[in-house]
């Protein structure tokens, strides 16, 4: 049997590293799959699990002679696990990612990975409500979409080769700027995280008698915040990496929200209709 | 057989008023249940469905002799329905609403009423992800909560009458000032309802070639923005009716995007992730 790669390495196998080994295996895309992770006990409950079939004794050890290295930690993390492996990685290598953020981050990849390595930036939105390698599954990323992100220094082949596995995964491949793509997240993800955030901690400033408000939340409230529930050291990094969009996009939401408090202000009820009416009919429009 | 009440009469044969006229039924608390509304084909139908008796040519004349009237339209349409039927109510009536507006509406409706009819504000909170009276189930209320938001001049056995038809429901009654209980729901479900829909707009003024932003959005944005498909109507008048309460949430809501915004721009990391990681315990503490 010829596989896809001899030797893929997986950086960080939490939900997304472990369901996009589980596909590498299903797919039958990859010989050998090495974890590597902060955390020896996932790993080894990665190699119960059957998810990978080795762990590194480091990071710079796991990468060494792999075809095929995927960064599926946090965002924040990259640039000090690149400084790490930069050195271990064989010529002809491919390195890509699954973060939230490209923009700076792929240009600061590029220029710090040796010549003969090649980087794919790409960014497979995949549903994340559960955590850890016992979530992981290999239908995790079926239907859903994987933005690639090339720039003028990425390698035609390299690219192909990295869309071929998010499409055995069963994903779209969308290309996009690695500038335009951090615009576009700022606004339908990051800032959306950012504000409910922001809805969790200004109703819990409230209270009636001993009960916070919150306790008066209904399913609403639940789904508007239910994205607030995320890690915290995930989503700051990603608003800190993304931190120019980020706060142009709050900037122009607290815009939006201007608006709506100046027509109640006014009490105009024509204007306030208007500006809630154009809001319903493009979420319906979404389903 | 005795009933509760001999005829109740609901004005508004929606998905609440319709569910509540099914419990009345199934309980054995009503003896008929004649509705009213705007719509002559939606009372048609709700006849149909069984879900009440008889429908009236109009709404003074469907209160007539009625033991128990419920307002279950728009709040927005309170005074004016209140204005119609005043003079048309029998002394001893008990006149409810399930408004998502109390304070100031309450006192206006209790100044509109004729001595010898009591009126006893109370809002449900029940799920509305449909709409209409073919939503109606006599289950929609079970195990969620009722406000009362009685004053000093509600009649206590009258209370009394409505909040047993709630606990009829399955419902746990909450009694709360009728300004408590504006504070509260400005917060907790009016805000973020202003939010969602200012998310949407924010979003929707970008697009990536002839492709909007809207449509990059994943999961996380559609449950964020999932209340602001609700109707541009009813969410204009609880905004205006509840205007003072908007006006200090949205500032109190822009203000903690301040604080994200200000830790973004200054690249304090320690400062946004303690931030965000106090919404997010929250959050969590929520289920």
């Amino acid at each position: 049997m010829s596989f896809s790669f001899n030797k893929v390495t997986i950086i960080g196998v939490g939900l997304i590293g472990g369901s996009l080994a589980k596909v590498l295996k299903s797919k039958g895309l990859a010989k050998e799959i090495h974890g590597s992770g902060r955390s020896r006990e996932t790993l080894e409950k990665a190699i119960r699990l059957g998810v990978i079939d080795h762990m590194g004794q480091s990071t710079a050890h796991a990468v060494e002679s792999s075809d095929l290295v995927v960064l599926a930690t946090p965002v924040g993390t990259f640039t000090s696990i690149v400084t790490d492996i930069a050195s271990h990685l064989k010529k002809g290598a491919i390195v890509t990612d699954v973060g939230s953020v490209k923009g700076d981050l792929v240009r600061t990849i590029e220029c710090m990975l040796p010549a003969g390595v090649h980087y794919v930036p790409a960014h497979p939105i995949a549903g994340r409500e559960k955590h850890g390698v016992e979530a992981a599954t290999d239908d995790l990323f079926n239907g859903a979409r994987c933005i690639v992100t090339p720039t003028e220094l990425t390698d035609k082949t390299a690219l192909e080769r990295v869309c071929s596995v998010w499409q055995a995964a069963g994903m779209n491949i969308i290309t996009m700027d690695p500038d335009r793509h951090d615009h576009v997240f700022a606004a339908v993800s990051h800032l959306p995280h950012a504000a409910a955030y922001a809805m969790v901690s200004t109703v819990a400033e409230f209270s009636e008698g001993s009960t916070n408000y919150i306790n008066f939340s209904g399913a609403g409230f639940r789904d508007f915040t239910r994205i607030a529930a995320s890690s915290p050291e995930m989503w700051r990094d990603i608003c800190l990496l993304n931190g120019k969009n980020m706060v142009e996009m709050i900037e122009q939401y607290q815009f939006s929200l201007n608006r709506i408090k100046k027509a109640i202000k006014q009490n105009n009820g024509k204007k306030l209709e208007e500006l809630l009416r154009r809001a319903s009919d493009l979420r319906r429009g979404m389903r």
